[in-house]
């Protein structure tokens, strides 16, 4: 079993809603996703020089232009100990206006200085103002972080593929774009996704996983974690930090989405991690606004029995909230299951996550 | 097998971490727990007069003067829709000053008055201003709750039972004081506790437990909700919130202990629940601030490799995370396990989750 | 100049908007204010006896059913140490569900439970869960606050008065309702109200004032409580808390409403209050909801130079949150200059601030 | 009276509390400021060749590594329409671990970048991870900001200066470092800054003033902006942001610091601005922890009346919070006054506030 599945590839099925064309944060008609890569040098770490493990991953928003056709967004910030750039303005003013970036920790500000360039230079931005949305988690265990090698030409790739229309259709995952040098519960992480859908809505997940301890790994609720992690080899500490970006075509408002956002933590506790003191977990939420909330109060036809105003029931947030725990935790398990072991700097390893034990321990506990 | 079971008496091993002496929150030093109880009537809903139940729980931060010796405090809400009163207060001035009281929704503003009664009567505390703290779930399903049947004498009696020497040891859980009339998973649920000590700490919880939908439940990771909601029984509703109420030996500022009551939520989404729209997720931490940080930093003798001051080094509250995520989790399995069926106005019923069946369902999933 | 007079009937004009009719939060169509004050007793205070100085002040968010056309809201916290009630359901929810109460600290949770006693009595309300929204500030200088004398029939009187005709007309201010005991800046303070109206929306604030040392007063920036702070007379201790309302007819979501919220604060700050360490400063803010942005815009035709959509500059909001600041201002000053003077508990006196000497002081400054 | 001159030179005395020797944020021991500043070219704006009229503002908490001994801090948001990055750590480690930078919008992120290679190169920071803190104002209206001409360069330069002796002696305001193309109630701005002393503690303020339109100025509470308002210039319109850095010696915690930091704004209220729709109002607040509380409580020997514990009782702030406010509102007029006109790109001027006009208002409304 060397070829690397996604978790339903493997037949596990993570929740009970529908997954959507892709299973995938693009499913959100609208959203691009592309990844820009670099996987260059090996042997001891020469700052500046590499090996280089590094790479951005960009999410458009929809396929206008950010700027002026700003989506409604919001912030959760579950621990803090991170660098994400611009999410106080998104916080206040309920809105983003740039696509959003993911790489590595060090990389932030050149990445966020190279998106504003793009803003003017290919979105044709005119604007004494921007407020670039970039996420990190920290690759330095596999790349030479310090080296800051992701510039604005990977900025530029990772752009012009997510608005390709390739960006549009199944997203790359495990060791691509800003989740190249990643981990996850020990194992080899990266990039993941998946999404969710019903007649009101579709909902997307893309992670960017470096977090989790190897022992606390599970796989919808089998502790499999524990029994891969005897004999412990090295390059298993836990990693920290996961950044979660949520995409919806429902249209929400600011605060909607931040009660969203909020969810997908929980998706990531399903599977062990529970946001460590040097973690840096952020769920950025958005929307595209095709579907509207009165068109769902009309499906539903459910004023609550106590007769409260349709447009004030917000009972039909419950399967949104769902759907952003169940396709969290499962792009976290996607990320899991593509990415491949990887050797980095000073011949630091971090292995892709053996599918075939996982599989054999999930029969075991009756769940294949 | 009739008899009420906690976990662990069940062979269910949550997490890693060692338990205090009660596996409760009065494991830590000085914390001391209360019931009153009220179950009385049967039959067609009369507001005002019954069936009643109901009751209040108290939880006393520490065997000394609440209002004079105040207790370093924080609060996490996951979800608002909620009355718990006394937070706002907590969050900016990082104390509490009363005990904590858990009811019903509707009591909780008669049992707020009535914890003022017993400061100034029981406590004597002379001051004009008082923050009392008290936390609620909806218990209407079972108990005449627009009769707001809690009132002074069953205040008192928890408090005067949380002060006693007996409110120092094992908790009496399921339906009992707050709990009585509650629900979880669409079984019946009510007042769970556990704790979990490490030679630097010892962390407790309890929880209100009256929240999560049957199909959603999973005991360690098995979907036994799934399996018992087969024929789908009335009164197996979604139950809505869960206060949660974190206390610590160690030490920590508000801020710190803010991060620890972030993690609360996270144990119950172990058990499938993530914070439904109608839903009130509050978590209460405090500490009695009998163990010191530097003396674990001594302990542990581990400053970061990067040098930072021991004292800046929060490496130590990993631990803290761990086991507030924990404990949380086998709390609420403890509410649910300990709670007996109950039939409340209108013949409403809740059953308690059979036992079992939990555990052949265990045992069939190579759990026990 | 024995006759208590508003800010303007002194010919003092904050600002530089226009006021409604009334200069009232009751310019707002459909809010509602109405009082019910006890003044009784005289000379040393026996707990439970009095003297009583208290009261109760009700806001209705609109003329039909609070609960079942619920207002959207929101709420900024400054500092708090207070002990309102219900303010986290508002802030996750984005809404209040009903009137909002205004009264003496330690009535604050008998105040609430009567609340819910009104809703299901007076407004039909058929629900098992309701979130009363009451805020408070310390009258215990002059009150027997420990007795808690405002009890089910003051609230049900100040409700009746809110939803009377009368209850959307002038407002009564100073020593009334919630304001009976409170001070400001060491005089008396009490209930204030003012308001702003543009062509757009009108804007109302409605103030429980008891903050601000005297030496900190400012009027329209002249530093009178400098000079009438000397020689210090007796009852001048700062006082610590301010409730503040605002209501406008401007359809806004929660998070515009939270950002209209936070600017009340500063119209307090232009008066000399910096939010004390015991202090209560709270803003509740709600929407009638009769107006629309989409007409502002259309009506200001003024997308940003930069081509953002219309609907997404919110550059209207400029001048709703200058309404807010101005009205607040207002409202300060006239609480303050409403209030006359009154003995209360153990012969506390609190003095009217005396409006001829005001007078004089603005004119010397070249303000009148 | 060419000669710019600080609010004091004027006549002027803001608030009641004594000022430190320098009166800036200089007088909390340890802490230094330098500012590294281009004025290069004029005439037409060319994106990327000027005019420019840029810099950059370091401030070190303190003389030691900063990311080894990590200063404890918060952060207060009024509004975020701002790109200030690093602040969603210091929210919730507590602490910065980088000299704060002050700069022009667009260069944040460069700048950001620029400040990490300092950590490595001039202290000798061995980390993978580091949090750099930048705060931002719009200079365009003067700056050719597109441009980013402020770059490695001028980012070491100020650093550099900041840990010079001089750093810690005067600080230069008005047209200065990051200050440089900034504005002011539609007059000049950049950096002013100003302190507050007590036998125990120190407080300093420097703010990067870019707020407020001309007619709301207020000094000393004299609406000086109404008068120097018609007839209407160009290059008067609002300014929007301003950034706000606190330094204390006095031992606080993060909690404690917050509530610090939320008093800016309202000495930022006192000078007329109200936080617009496109501003960016942050506080930073961080503490030296060269003074203890417990030294306090003993110097004040003030428990509070209720016999609550001293070091429970936070009376002391009190003061903290009016030297916050006080400083802020001296900072901003220092900032002013100091300012002197400066032409940039395309001819756009912004006047320096004449200072014989201030002085000849101020002495009419009696003040001087």
């Amino acid at each position: 079993m060397g070829r690397r599945m996604r978790t339903r590839e493997l037949g596990i099925r993570i929740g009970d809603m529908e997954t959507g064309t892709c299973n995938a944060i693009t499913d959100v008609e609208g959203v691009g996703v592309g990844h820009s890569t670099i996987i260059r040098g090996e042997g001891p770490l020469k700052v500046g020089e590499g090996p280089i493990r590094a790479g951005v991953t960009a999410i458009i928003p929809h396929q206008g232009n950010p700027y002026y056709e700003k989506a409604t967004a919001a912030v959760d910030i579950f621990n803090a100990y991170g660098k994400a750039v611009g999410l106080p303005q998104i916080m206040h003013m309920g809105v983003i206006e740039t696509p959003i970036l993911l790489t590595d920790t060090l990389n932030t500000w050149i990445v966020a200085d190279a998106l504003i360039d793009y803003l003017y230079e290919r979105y044709g931005v005119q604007a004494g103002s921007i407020n670039p949305v970039v996420g990190e988690t920290n690759g330095g265990f596999l790349n030479d972080s310090q080296g800051r090698h992701v510039r604005r030409p990977q900025v530029f790739e990772a752009l012009d593929k997510a608005r390709s229309p390739e960006g549009s259709g199944p997203v790359e995952e495990g060791c691509v774009g800003g989740g190249t040098p990643m981990a996850g519960f020990g194992f080899k992480g990266g990039i993941g996704t998946a999404s969710r859908k019903t007649d009101y809505f579709t909902l997307g997940v893309l992670v960017q996983l470096n977090c989790g301890a190897r022992g606390d790994l599970r796989i919808d609720g089998v502790p499999v974690g524990k029994i891969l992690s005897e004999p412990r080899p090295r390059g298993t500490e836990a990693g920290n930090s996961i950044m979660m970006i949520v995409a919806t075509d429902l249209g929400l408002t600011s605060r909607q989405l931040w009660k969203v956002a909020k969810r997908a933590i929980l998706g990531v506790a399903r599977v062990g991690h529970y946001g460590g003191v040097g973690s840096g977990d952020f769920t950025i939420a958005f929307t595209t606004d095709k579907r509207s909330v009165e068109e769902i109060a009309k499906g539903t036809g459910r004023p609550s029995g106590e007769g409260v105003r349709p447009t004030q029931n917000e009972n039909y947030l419950g399967s949104v909230y769902r759907a952003a725990v169940e396709a969290t935790e499962e792009a976290v398990l996607n990320a899991l299951f593509k990415a491949e072991t990887m050797v980095g700097r000073d011949g630091n390893t971090r292995e892709g996550i053996p599918l075939d034990r996982v599989k054999e321990i999930m029969e075991k506990y009756g769940r294949l």
